[in-house]
């Protein structure tokens, strides 16, 4: 696929590392574009290609377009505002990265396809250090087709790569692996937070919480965060917010209690409210422990 | 430690293997007693020792006794109760294996000093196959220099033994484990409910989990009995919200505020009322599955 001009719109640090990964592939990275132009341009630079002040620019210009934005609400203008990505984009694919609520993903594949365009969405269940060296975690929802036809690409980005189901489907995913990760999150801090109360050496709790029915991936990962208080961001309190409110709203359509999920919810927009949410989710330990508040 | 006599008081599950256990290894198993004699007089008849009929005679005829009954109500009766263990004690060591609350380990190491008797908490965190084959998970409370003492013959017991501190803390630590074991469960339970309700494939949900930051030891063990709605019981409904309940005492007399486990609490208080307490921990998921209510 490397004849195929490749496109990158929103280039943060996940869209900026994995525009640069490709790169380094030896892809063609022909076009760029970011809100923020400067990023955009820096960017240009370092990989040698375009920025592009236009987003139909970038769709004039590229054959496979990553976008990598923040919300819902950046999906709708790049691809409904007044400049947008399906303007002339007959033929374009565009591979949909963000964090997005399930029903924008199927909305999505309904308007590429009046204007002959596709659409696949792409969740990642990683960080920035994968993005950068292709070793994300990729759940990829939409037509079963489009995956196969384009699976070399996103394999190039990828250590672990999962066709989920229809478009939504790999949302819906993404919400759930969120939702639980961060109720076990809140269920460490709650935890540590009380051993520490106790008096307990929290570095033996985590150790015996290892090697029991307490042990999880977010014991390995956050722990010690938690204890050091050292919450520097890799999965922001204000999306761990997001993702769960996302997984709530898929529970009270289908009618199903779920007040783990609610109280996790809470917890993390509490944290939020508190000027806290750009903390990352280790940050909830703040709840949790005496004298941090 | 092989010249000394070991007895037994509550033969259920755990009590019973663990007797036969330390049987099999060649300790001399030399009195022991159950709430219902026919249970005692079995086992008895099993491992060739000797089911009395008082508590006072097992102390008379034991060294080292080992009490593994359900609650403390059941400690209280044993230890303060017209027949009771502490008759006759001076010289004898308790090793007290029910989960209780850290209070009443502290209390009995008080009252067992001021009969010239010794206990050590030794709490669990394993089930019945593991107390069979003498590879329990053990976490002990009380004074080291007993601990000390009397290693060799707790490590006959088990695979992992850990002195946590002084009496009470054994408790207190594995209400944490419990605490924070069954907030995971609750959170995978939820996961898979809204996952079922729409029309995920559960085993790759399942899948990547154990992949993502949503992984825990809980996935592992309980997922595909929540799937299967296979409940045979391990760790009952019941015990998860009596030690979740443990838990939350100990934060508020510390003055943490635990929402997670709460909402736990409260699950399986739902369940058990709902007399589904003798279900196991996965059972909880019977209340995030749709149509199973």
């Amino acid at each position: 696929m490397k004849d195929k001009k490749i496109g990158f719109v929103g280039l943060g640090r996940m869209g900026g590392n994995m525009a640069r990964c490709l790169n380094d592939k030896g892809y063609q990275v022909t076009a760029v574009f970011d809100i923020t132009p400067s990023v955009a341009t820096d960017l240009a630079n370092e990989i040698n290609t375009i920025a592009y002040e236009t987003l139909a620019d970038v769709t004039a210009n590229a054959d496979i377009i990553f976008t990598v934005v923040t919300n819902d609400e950046a999906m709708d203008a790049i691809f409904f505002g007044e400049d947008n990505l399906f303007t002339g984009a007959e033929g374009r694919l565009f591979i949909n990265c963000a964090t997005l609520t399930p029903a924008i993903h199927r909305h999505l594949e309904a308007a590429a396809s009046k204007v002959g365009a596709r659409c696949l969405e792409a969740c990642m269940a990683s960080s920035i250090p994968q993005a950068r060296s292709g070793e994300l975690f990729l759940m990829i929802g939409g037509a079963e087709t489009d995956f196969n036809a384009n699976k070399s690409i996103l394999r190039e980005l990828s250590k672990a790569l999962h066709y989920v189901g229809e478009a939504g489907k790999a949302s819906e995913v993404k919400a759930l692996v969120n939702m639980v990760m961060n109720i076990n999150t809140a269920a460490l801090a709650e935890g540590l937070g009380i051993g520490h109360a106790l008096g307990i050496d929290l570095k033996m709790l985590c150790n015996i919480f290892s090697q029991t029915g307490a042990n999880s991936r977010v014991l390995e990962t956050d722990a010690e965060d938690m204890i050091l208080r050292d919450h520097e961001c890799y999965f922001s309190a204000t999306h761990a917010a997001k993702d769960s409110g996302i997984a709530l709203a898929l529970a009270a359509a289908s009618g199903i209690h779920t007040p783990l999920a609610q109280a996790t919810f809470d917890q993390y927009t509490k944290l939020t409210k508190m000027g806290k949410g750009e903390l990352d989710k280790s940050g909830i330990a703040e709840l949790t422990f005496k004298d941090r508040n």
